[in-house]
């Protein structure tokens, strides 16, 4: 079986856990404390980051490799599509959520909240705080556009892509800080992806000192 | 003919030139400076950074879904390797030195040092600049430990993982923060990619107010 270390509002181990789940590959799922930097995990991956994954008697760090290794080895269902076109607009949309969401709403909103309490860092940054809530409407804004030319993120299939927006908004509505109501396309759609079985273990984590807000698990939020 | 628009100490920028050389394909570049947020620029990319390469009537952000692009359509010569594993590893060290690297290293010497005089960010957090100059020696030796087990870093065969870590270290070199002396093993394969043909626009290039240290375009540093 595999084993995913991991933390549970990591976007990252999020969106390793969805294809996982998709492609029904079972998985154990072990909680790093990764910044306590212990000997034992530091020898599984020098960069010192979750989530990594042994499988098939590998282990693997970097959640961008990680789901392109699963996609080569566990084709079905397919995530990444077949042109070089397709998975290149894939790809582009993984890293703007990865790279440029994370940066802009992820790191400013949940590592302020959530990361820096649970890691004894002390108290959000207010600055911080409030341009991750102002980014994030435009974020909303550029998704509801893709939606209004597409069916998914990256075209007329759910890819990757949608899985890696689903991991960062999914630990963001964890801590309440998605405003569904901005957008009737990016309900529907996340809507469409929460009621998959593969989300059903993301919508039961619970982080001690965190607890679950109700609409976070609701099918009908 | 292609057209990437840059900025020549871009280390994301660099690999993509190395890549476009290394296959041959020609292509004009355009400085683009991307933090004035021109118009034009941000309707082709609208997350606001380079490259934006411009190649078979399609117009691409993001260096990693790019050179993914390259390779898929332009097989020859091949730099990310057949088998899963191996594709894992060349993609591992990529988002190593992408990420990591940049992280820690980059973004803390050359973006203080030049980043922010160029766009006017005033002067170098001295700071940041000696936590940089500490952790590339880190990198340095992970390096080397690579190269003692591998002959190009991440196997026995040169890759994009090669051409990634080059950029990044062709960057520094611009303003000497690279200490060749550090490692052998280290210098040995700088050596090699340097004299590759692909290379030899990235020697010439020239940043106003950052004169080129003689040892920068010396194939004998």
């Amino acid at each position: 079986m595999a084993r995913l270390y991991h933390v549970p509002l990591s976007p990252f181990c999020r969106k390793v856990r969805l294809v996982l789940a998709e492609k029904k590959i079972d998985c154990e799922l072990v909680e790093e404390r990764y910044w306590e930097q212990n000997p034992d995990f530091l020898r599984r991956n020098p960069a010192a980051k979750v989530p990594v994954l042994r499988i098939d008697g590998k282990t693997m760090s970097e959640s961008g490799p990680i789901c392109e290794w699963l996609e080569e080895m566990y084709p079905d269902p397919q995530l990444i599509p077949d042109t070089p076109d397709e998975r290149y607009e894939v790809r582009r949309l993984v890293n703007w959520f990865d790279d440029k969401f994370h940066h802009e709403v992820t790191s400013k909103l949940l590592y302020e909240r959530v990361n820096k309490k649970v890691t004894g860092q002390g108290y959000p940054d207010s600055k911080n705080v409030k341009f991750g809530a102002q980014r994030i409407k435009f974020h909303l804004d550029y998704m509801t556009w893709l939606l209004d030319h597409r069916r998914w993120l990256a075209g007329d299939r759910m890819t990757l892509a949608d899985f890696t927006a689903a991991a960062h908004l999914s630990s963001l509505d964890y801590i309440s800080d998605v405003d569904w109501n901005r957008s009737e396309p990016v309900k529907d759609w996340y809507a469409k992806i929460k009621s998959r079985p593969a989300f059903r273990k993301i919508l039961i984590d619970q982080v001690p000192g965190f607890p679950q807000p109700p609409h976070y698990s609701d099918l009908d939020f």
